[in-house]
């Protein structure tokens, strides 16, 4: 085995380039029967075997600069930089991430989970590298979806305009995560046909040269032309328009190719984009039969594919889906916009049921949630699906488009709350101290399923404004499921168990940890009330006064920052009101970034468990009884 | 007067063509006398003149939807719709709004005050009026600025990619509000020139036709060459290559070139984009001679286009441009990022002394906070100089790629707090909220601009992660400056004034509005402890907790957002140490938009003046004595 003597980059600049083959072979048997077990980001792993052996081979890391643009494709990175042996422990705790990681390496030296962020990452370093009177190169490797991320076009015109000398790889798969949508796609998919460019390009240089022998005027003006269209005539002009010299497209999967595409590049003193074709799951047959199922895999099985089918009650994603369809088919107004995550966000049966009124925009977050905020306004009833985290992308949108017009966009926030092996970039634990200040919203989490297609169609039948349903990455309860699911009055909480010595406002599925919280200081003769405060916004102003007239220790628990959460607006809903009194704490998700996990792990670890919610609630008790003693 | 007979786009509609230009002339002197005592967006609504009479000349507004991106350029269409009457009032307290506003008329159907969200609106009113079964144009009016904001090069991806008929105006002025930059606004000039496109244009033609004539091969050839090339070979194929049928470029200033050009447009049955050159503060010679200057302007004199300047201590925008020079002079780390506003945010002296440490990225907030990041992981020290309100759209990679890898970038967000006449889409009233729950970054407020140069010290000495210092956009308050400005202790409050009955946390200047509190109060012999909360994040713990001690009633004051700014820390801080005993209330701006008005009237509509701090004092000095009896 050529793997076993590859320790560090320069153990592979030993071997001869005949021999890379091999070795990419290694790597793909690698990471297939890793991910087996692990699973992971499969199909993007293998469509890079040859790109990042290309890079490892000719260029110096950590020294030069490789920037992997989301950070899910750098697996082969990871192993050609002394980390093979941790694969095992693959996104779990305290095992190797599944994105870029400072602190597990040198060669890690720009982190990324969200898209599209390499380009601004690669001027940077440039930039930085031209300051400090460096030499070295710059690199980031970026896929054809993440391209059209609006952000990844603000730095490709800021990357023209400057000249400075790196090197974009745009890793063309035809794919973001979901089938690429937009018009940069179409454009990709004719430079990659060699018909409408390449043999034109060559018909023109032939006719050109042609021109010259009936001399005069005309050649005269062929050489002009010549000149002038010289550099409209190749592929990827678009990009030589942005004003990075083009190269390709060129085969990712040879290696000598790649090698010497590189080599030409490394010669021009500017920005150059190398366009790279490679095949996501490339060398494993059934991750190139659909490389979207095998973007991001459970375990499997190799031989014949098989994913472990998870079992359990419907997820939260999946319910969402499904209602969403029944409140179509008798609403007119309901359109459903994704950017770029049709599948994760549960729509493709809407997708296939209703296709004229889905509209996946691509990663585009920004672009969608200001384009619903227009639906809208026009009299439909938009439906923005997003996850938590990459809301995050549409902040200002959501205040200054949407919020500010106060116009009728439904948010589906999915993977609200804590994600588990994702990890820390992916965490949807600040949606709610990013929405809660933003005048006009309504934001609503359920307890459990049922109550998610009773919010959804709270949030069809609002017609004042914007409204939004978060929801976790989990399965629901199992619940039973109402028929005809009906609406929640706006800002009205509800009260699932009745207790004299303390009462827990919970949101989501933490209502359920703070029923089992309860179920143990029963037991202890502590009588806990349990709040499900489903809306975070509006409050009860209405309970919060009845509880303040109880005067019950109360305890806000959440699955999100404590900063800004509900447990703030809960204490800043009394202040305003001058009542003082009241024992309040709060859990929550502290200051600090959640690093990859289980999801149940990820509650131990920040205090959010049945026991420890327990705990707080015995401490308090102590302290009253203190305190009247 | 032409101008007198205008109340509506239909009587508009009455002129002849050849009275337009006249029409123009009036309006034209209309803006001019007007804004020279209100001031205003004058620039480039004068670049406008021609365009907005062609567009409601042809189109029927409301039914036919005229998007205006930024909403700075809408002066002539408020006068178009029947708003002449009240420009007096532009820009004041109930007055006109100085942005496209719905509230006003129907003919307003997409408010902006941010950069590049028109593209998306137009997309988003296009698929609703497909969806409605409808026939109205949808028309948004582009700058050649906006444009290189990411989210309009995602919308024109997504616009390519649906194929619906829409217009997309580009408004070519050359200019954003500051002179562009990036490798689109080079593609623009290249488009504006003749030479390089027209002419090669012309004469690839002329060599087509001229190849028959040789016969054979080569005449077949030709054909094939004609039919592959003849797209690329007009000016504006980027944008067919975005999938936009492309007109122009024509001159925005002939009014029946540009009728010609919208109805030639209009037999296309898909997306376009005509490309108007225009030229900002067209036909008024100062604002012609320096558009920057007079992009927005404050009151002039009309004959010699003199402003009356401001008087008063310098501006908290000049003090931090000035004291970041004295910085970069002793620490080569030292470089600053601006997205698009050099001038606004006083860093022209500093372009002038380093221009190779100043990188105007264009109208890309995500772009230039990402890009600080990687400037800070390779050992720089990148300043980000951003407006509060702009900042919005960077939340994500504020979060994702400055404070998650926790780099050393240093913010400086100016305009922070209410903003005065712009309004709205403008108020810096909810940073505080959307970046105190993000994990590692330092917070920082002054009280005095003498106190701005010490944060801008601290920050640079700072080496610990992301910092951050917000000021307002007023004029200092005329305090004596340090020869050597000192830093501070991260976390360190100030009690600025003593007192026995209640304590005020302030930030900025509302430090010095509880001054103005306390010595109201003195006269009635209630003492007033005044702290300057100088770091919103972290809390100067210590002091919070010596304060629980005392217990005195406290109040918090800041110019933000209450729900999650200081106040709401300081609940959560107290809550989370388990301390409930204390009366602490807060005053902030309320969960509702803040409209136009000045920057005074503003604090008096959102209750933050002295007069109503000292007011909710004595009320707490009565609640206390009611207790206590």
């Amino acid at each position: 085995m050529l793997l076993d003597r590859i320790d560090s980059p320069s153990d592979l600049k030993k071997l001869s380039v005949g021999e890379l083959p091999q070795l990419a072979q290694e790597i793909r048997q690698f990471l297939i029967e890793q991910l087996s077990s692990t699973g992971g980001h499969l199909a993007p792993n293998l469509g890079v075997v040859e790109l990042t052996l290309a890079m490892h081979y000719l260029y110096n890391s950590p020294s030069d600069k490789f920037i992997f643009d989301v950070g899910h494709q750098a697996y082969v990175h990871k192993m050609l930089t002394g980390r093979m042996d941790r694969f095992h422990t693959l996104r779990q705790k305290d095992g190797l991430c599944g994105f870029v990681k400072r602190t597990e390496s040198e060669h890690d030296v720009w982190e990324a989970g969200h898209s599209s962020t390499s380009l601004s990452a690669a001027i940077g370093m440039a930039l930085a590298r031209d300051l400090k009177g460096e030499t070295n190169k710059v690199l980031a490797v970026i896929g054809d979806g993440a391209l059209t991320g609006g952000m990844a076009l603000e730095a490709l015109n800021h990357i023209g305009h400057e000249k400075r000398k790196l090197t974009v790889v745009l890793n063309d798969n035809e794919m973001s995560i979901a089938p690429n949508v937009g018009a940069l796609h179409n454009y990709l998919g004719k430079v990659r046909s060699d018909k409408t460019y390449r043999k034109a390009k060559e018909e023109l240089e032939w006719l050109l040269r042609k021109i010259p022998a009936v001399g005069g005027k005309l050649a005269k003006t062929a050489e002009r032309v010549k000149d002038g269209f010289k550099y409209l005539v190749v592929p990827g002009m678009l990009f030589e328009e942005f004003g990075l010299k083009y190269f390709g497209p060129v085969d990712g999967h040879d290696i000598e190719k790649l090698l010497d595409t590189f080599r030409q590049a490394d010669k021009v003193d500017g920005p150059v984009l190398i366009h790279v074709l490679t095949v996501k799951g490339k060398g494993y047959s059934p991750a190139e039969a659909d490389s979207l199922k095998w973007h991001g895999i459970t375990p499997y099985k190799i031989e014949s594919g098989q994913v472990v089918k998870p079992v359990g009650p419907p997820m939260y994603t999946e319910v969402f889906g499904n209602s969403l369809i029944e409140l179509a088919e008798r609403d007119e107004r309901i359109v459903a916009i994704t950017p770029a995550m049709p599948a994760g966000s549960g729509l493709i049966p809407f997708a296939k049921r209703f296709p004229d009124r889905m509209f996946d925009v691509g990663i585009a977050e920004q672009h969608a949630a200001t384009m619903s905020a227009a639906l809208a306004l026009e009299g439909l009833k938009p439906v923005f699906a997003v996850y938590s985290t990459f809301l995050q992308r549409a902040y200002d949108q959501v205040v200054h488009d949407i919020c500010r017009h106060n116009a009728n966009v439904i948010f589906a926030i999915d993977r609200a709350g804590l994600v588990g092996p994702d990890g820390e970039t992916h965490q949807g634990v600040y949606d709610i101290a990013f929405l809660r200040h933003v005048p006009n919203l309504v934001l609503m989490m359920p307890k459990d399923e049922n109550e998610l297609r009773r919010m959804m169609k709270t949030a069809v039948d609002y017609n004042d404004g914007p409204i939004a349903v978060r929801y976790a990455r989990i399965n629901g309860l199992g619940v039973p499921m109402d028929e005809h699911p009906q609406p929640i009055p706006i800002g009205k909480w509800e009260t699932v168990r009745e207790g004299d010595y303390a009462t827990v406002l919970a949101v989501g599925p933490m209502v359920q940890v703070a029923e089992e919280a309860a179920e143990l200081l029963k037991r202890e003769g502590i009588g806990v009330r349990v709040v499900n405060a489903r809306f975070i916004k509006p409050l009860d102003e209405e309970m919060l006064l009845s509880m303040a007239q109880m005067n019950q220790p109360m305890l806000v628990l959440e699955e999100t920052a404590i900063a800004g959460g509900l447990g703030s607006a809960i204490l800043e809903f009394y202040a305003q009101r001058q009542i003082h009194h009241l024992s309040i704490s709060l859990m929550g998700v502290p200051d600090r970034f959640v690093e990859h996990a289980s999801i149940k792990e990820q509650r131990a670890e920040t205090g959010l468990t049945a026991e420890h919610v327990a705990q707080e609630l015995r401490a308090k008790a102590v302290r009253v009884r203190q305190k009247a003693t």
